[in-house]
């Protein structure tokens, strides 16, 4: 018997993983980023084949992480982790560093960065791992704490997104439901907030093939404000 | 140029990986547990090659992995992470259950448990990954949080062993010093206690080659009370 409750007790952080050059790139939100070796500093990222990321960094051979705050704002998280970068510029108008490889660095709402030179590709099924060896790596900040998994989905009671390997469908963490109360909704990818007061019908009661009017994304990927 | 500092950003859980039978049996204590995909769902451990349970995984095939709770008691956390299983039996006087495939599965301090069969072995250099498809995972404690490496350096004031992929040679967590009080110290491969004040010399002032007197064990590898 497999308990689908049993694997959200396993600790993940939750990060940018970003590739690409000056001219051309993205990044996703990632929560499988990890150390594997500590001579040389080697680090591993799990992407979905699908990912657009993905196919960057296959292509150059250079990945960054940057390692988010507790605190980070949900339109990061919505733009970097509920859209895709193949009809949409993520790192436009973002606070972006290069690195020595001139991959694309995030530094908004990250408390700390690292960038590898992939030195294998391996293929786990859906995913792809990358083994990348840590070419640098700097603190941002010293006074904020990492954000977890764990505290994305019980406080921002955030989902996974479809590519995650964590994905679990309609994983959606448990909300209180207090009834007559007009709640507002925001859409994780484009920050489009559906308020009950003003609306005819309250969200809860939107049918399941309901979409955000404004960027069509789907129903289950609005969060509670 | 490279941080130490950033990569203790990286959030990581605090696992024991076992592996073997129900005759002969090992497990170690692991920060590098994760999903990797979700259709089938499949979870890497990475262990050192010296590591006497990454024998085991390789010799039979399957591995438990048991996500430890937030107060997890140091001897376990010293019998498991800070001892070898090749001179001293791990699993004696524990609470082992034992899965699908006879793996053991330890219980103690355990909020979780996964099981999984060995799909493939990745060579990182001083490290093997092993994939593994689940088998089974169940939830044994709802009320409890998991354990993370994060609490376990601040709070509990650990170090890595030398093995894990995050050791860095002498990288102790910074103590508070306060000059005129005695402090005891916890020998973390077998419990031994060094009580300053019973001591002719203070615990901070025995040279740097001095070791357990039970075990034989590091100082370095005594965490002070």
């Amino acid at each position: 018997m497999i308990e689908i409750e049993a694997l959200f007790r396993i600790t993940y952080g939750l990060f940018i993983v970003s590739s690409g050059d000056r001219n051309h790139g993205n990044g996703f939100i990632s929560n499988t980023v990890f150390q594997v070796t500590s001579n040389p500093p080697q680090f591993v990222v799990c992407c979905n084949k699908d990912n657009f990321t993905a196919g960057l960094i296959g292509k150059s051979g250079v990945f960054s992480v940057s390692i988010l705050e507790r605190d980070t704002a949900s339109d990061i998280l919505g733009r970097f982790g509920f859209r895709s970068g193949k009809d949409f510029d993520k790192l436009e108008g973002m606070s972006i560093k290069y690195g020595q490889t001139d991959v694309p660095i995030v530094l908004n709402a990250s408390i700390a960065f690292l960038e590898c030179r992939v030195v294998s590709t391996i293929d786990v099924g859906t995913h792809l791992m990358f083994v990348g060896e840590l070419i640098q790596s700097a603190l941002l900040d010293n006074t904020k704490e990492p954000l977890t998994y764990l505290y994305y989905r019980q406080v921002k009671k955030g989902t996974a997104p479809k590519n995650a390997p964590t994905y679990i469908g309609g994983s959606k963490p448990e909300q209180p439901k207090e009834a007559g109360v007009f709640k507002k909704y925001r859409c994780m990818s484009c920050g489009y907030i559906y308020d009950d007061e003003k609306e005819n019908i309250r969200f809860a009661d939107l049918p399941g093939s309901w979409t955000c009017p404004v960027c069509g994304t789907d129903k289950s990927d609005f969060t509670e404000l």
